[in-house]
């Protein structure tokens, strides 16, 4: 097995920057996957040992090509989660000054979190997509367009010059890495765990949403997250992306995995990891080991 | 250990008749006790290896003192339940007519179900409350009143006449008995069972009882018995009374049990024990042994 | 209509306490009606303006006779109630000694809350039930029995001697007295109101009960009595009898009984009234009648 | 006020299909507009009296920039919803082979429906993003790429020749067009309508998005739609897009509007308009207007 980490790159990328956050004092080898599903590919050739990949940010929620690669591949779990806050500059070669800006090239949600600067600032200029910021800033060097929204980072890169300074709208933006390994043992509990579900509801069954968030409520789990995606196979057929705050190897979490899987039409297991913010959850008693402990005792001398 | 059962005497009560109809066949010693508690506690003492008394009757509810004797025990299980078809005569010493009843005795349960028959019959005979309707025509038998409600066994027993038959207010009335043991273990599951549970919430968290409810609802469980019963300790302090169709076997119904005892405060288990009218019910099939077995292997497989 | 209040009798029980406390520098003529429903029948004669009967009681729970008879009666309602603090004292004629008792009279509730008392100072003297604890004093004033377990009233209504004086059990047991008028208009709201129901759930949805305790979670009010009660229909069948923390007037009473009417077998209002003890009710913000209307403001502007 | 009709174009999108489908026989002017917030300002400025803009899509989900324009003008809401079947060719000019298709242009969208479909053709080929199916299309028609995949219309629309026909991966997609109205009246109900709603909960309160389901679960609304999006102000904060089955002027819907509103952070009313299918939602008969009539009479008679 290679020690090589595949990231979503080019060089430059946030990933890149979740990558370093990750690696430091390591001595692993990054490369820079094209795209989501070619850093995953990579893991089931072998050709990496483990992948890093957006998960979601803040402003724009989930990377759909992330969650779209989570599930084709049964094998790959989350084993590990970034945080990387996000700075955008506008970037340029080293003449051009804001008012030669004609085109700019970035990611869309690099537009959608620059929106009212570009209002305010350059409210003439073209606005092209690139697959990612690093991307956009890679065009800008190459000279096809005249400036990059896209991180210090990528300005460094690529030998770019900010000609604006973080323009984001809305400071203390957060991007959501995760690193994902195939084939591999669910890392022990840190007492600060997430799992990272997928749940299929039935949909014909009034009320079936209601009783998969029951199966938490009663169990006194919370979710940090929920998110809706379409199956793809109708209008109005979801699937539930839930992150809770507990760990697989937990009592609470376990038992509210066997009723998921008794309910649900399906359910994936992505992986239980340590908080990236290391926050400890507030256990209700009623659901801590102890009670689950106490509680099995007593059912035995029954 | 005595091989003789203890039932709520005297001899011709309804307790009887359900001690008889369990007992066909068998050869049991049959002990009037004159008290439930009196029933439990030759139990205690080894005087008997089962009692019998009343639970429930479907006009006036749950017999107090069998609840109460059976929270005081902790050690007493219900191990089977028996259901009688209750019929009430008006019972008198063979001489008297209906004109010639002043004085009516019987048990105010039995009273509370001929009432319209009264109010027509005999509208201005004076009711005076006896301990059991076997104790009733007892009295009567012994003079000490002119008429009693009981049932035609009680009638046969002491030797009096019918005046007027099948007086119930209303036909088809049941009355469910149990029969109880000290330490016995619980008997296996035949797939149409119920489980008698009291569980005490804490009356200071609001939505409590819905969290009970939903203990079982999540799983499949129906409920065919909830009944709140004052603990004694304030105006407002429940416990509640629940038959639910599963048994302690069964995984849904040591699942709901772990649920309970961690978020109750407290729970008590009185025993799974075959549905007399052995109906079956209806498991979803999210919540059948299958579904759990299924639901195990795929946690493991994690 | 005549201004008498009918009451449980005879002179001495409790109740006639209630009406007292009730009554203090009012002028009503207090009429011991022999039970409860010959008190409610006076009212619906015109020979009462209103009837005091016992509801509840901190030990026994609620007491069958006057429940039935609030259900028989439509335009009877509840419009005040009365809490009393129950005391039990062991009353004879003035030369009997403790060792001369044999036969104990009393009613059965105060036989269950002075069970302990009697085990240890009367282990073998024989029990004999009366239909109140005020009845029970006058037949041992009559010569009829040796001792009453009574209220210290009775005692000193029937001209007995307290042989032992607060024998009960518990300390602080209270029984709750309703006052009832017929076709009488509901009192305004004082902020510290109560509504009493019964609802009829169908027994064939499963979920009907947590749906009807929804009703009210939803909308913030909390149930300070809960009490399931059999129909008559057959085991299993019950109706809800609540008490509910909010007056009829209040936007989230009036829209929780709406959701009650469209979703229940049958309910029935029987009355808001000032809590007997001030007690304001912690309303959330999200459901007092600020957020009503604000809410309905919203609602119209659409 | 103009009568030209705003949609996101340019000429051969799916949108303007949308725009003849709404308006076979009407005399609209159609204007494409090059996004959605500009056709958006289009209705604000008073250039357009409508806007049809895409919704969401059985396959990749909502469509964020309708979302957030929506969200950025309070007076716009949604009147009518169109549904138009989404369909892919791969366009080139008229001499093109298979063979020679070195890049291929399309929107995200249209590239992830027809993913299993270039896997399996044109494995090599490089994948250019544009803004929309039809600019993809207008850009090969300018030879700046090779093919574009886009729908049939854009490729009559440009001139294009289609290499391969009904590419898509699955069969059926839809995509749902919205029709928006500034400060326009609520359309009346038609007894199978829809209403598109947008809340944000209190994400301290446990159980909030439980409350919220519940809010239209004891009303018996059915949730045709339910999509979680982040509201920009931090990783797990979200706000709820709800499409439920009922119409403003309906008493359930405006019910649980009230009550939504009494107990949600915020909440927006975007719309009840028709459904575009047509389909009469099965509204339980405690739920519908005669049963809210019924209610409304009882509460009153008390």
């Amino acid at each position: 097995m290679s020690s090589r980490v595949a990231y979503l790159g080019p060089a430059g990328t946030f990933t890149e920057q979740a990558v370093r956050q990750w690696d430091v004092g390591r001595a692993h080898e990054a490369w820079p996957a094209p795209t989501v599903p070619a850093a995953i590919a990579a893991l089931r050739e072998g050709d990496a040992e483990a992948a890093v990949v957006p998960f979601e940010n803040s402003v724009e929620g989930s990377v759909p090509a992330t969650l779209q690669a989570l599930l084709e591949d049964a094998r790959v779990r989350i084993c590990e989660e970034i945080l990387v806050e996000v700075q955008f500059d506008l970037l340029s070669r080293g003449s051009t000054t804001l008012g030669q800006v004609d085109v700019v090239a970035t990611h869309p949600h690099a537009a959608a979190q620059t929106r009212d600067w570009l209002a305010q600032h350059l409210p003439r200029a073209e606005l092209v997509q690139e697959s990612s910021t690093a991307r956009a800033a890679q065009a800008v060097a190459e000279g096809r367009y005249d400036a990059a929204i896209a991180s210090p980072e990528a300005g460094a890169a690529y030998g770019l010059t900010p000609l604006a300074r973080r323009i984001a709208d809305r400071d203390g933006a957060l991007t959501r890495f995760v690193l994902l390994r195939r084939d591999a043992p669910v890392p022990p509990s840190t007492g600060a765990d997430r799992t990272t579900l997928v749940a299929l509801i039935w949909q014909n069954r009034p009320g079936a949403l209601l009783e998969l968030l029951e199966q938490f409520a009663v169990r006194g789990i919370d979710l940090t997250r929920l998110e809706s995606r379409p199956t793809g196979e109708g209008l109005g057929e979801y699937c539930f992306w839930i992150d809770a705050d507990a760990h697989l190897s937990e009592a609470r979490m376990s038992e509210a995995l066997l009723g998921l899987r008794r309910t649900c039409r399906d359910v994936r297991f992505l992986g239980s990891y340590p908080r990236a913010d290391g926050r400890v959850p507030a256990v209700p008693v009623h659901a801590d080991e102890q009670a689950y402990r106490e509680a099995r005792e007593w059912l035995e001398s029954l």
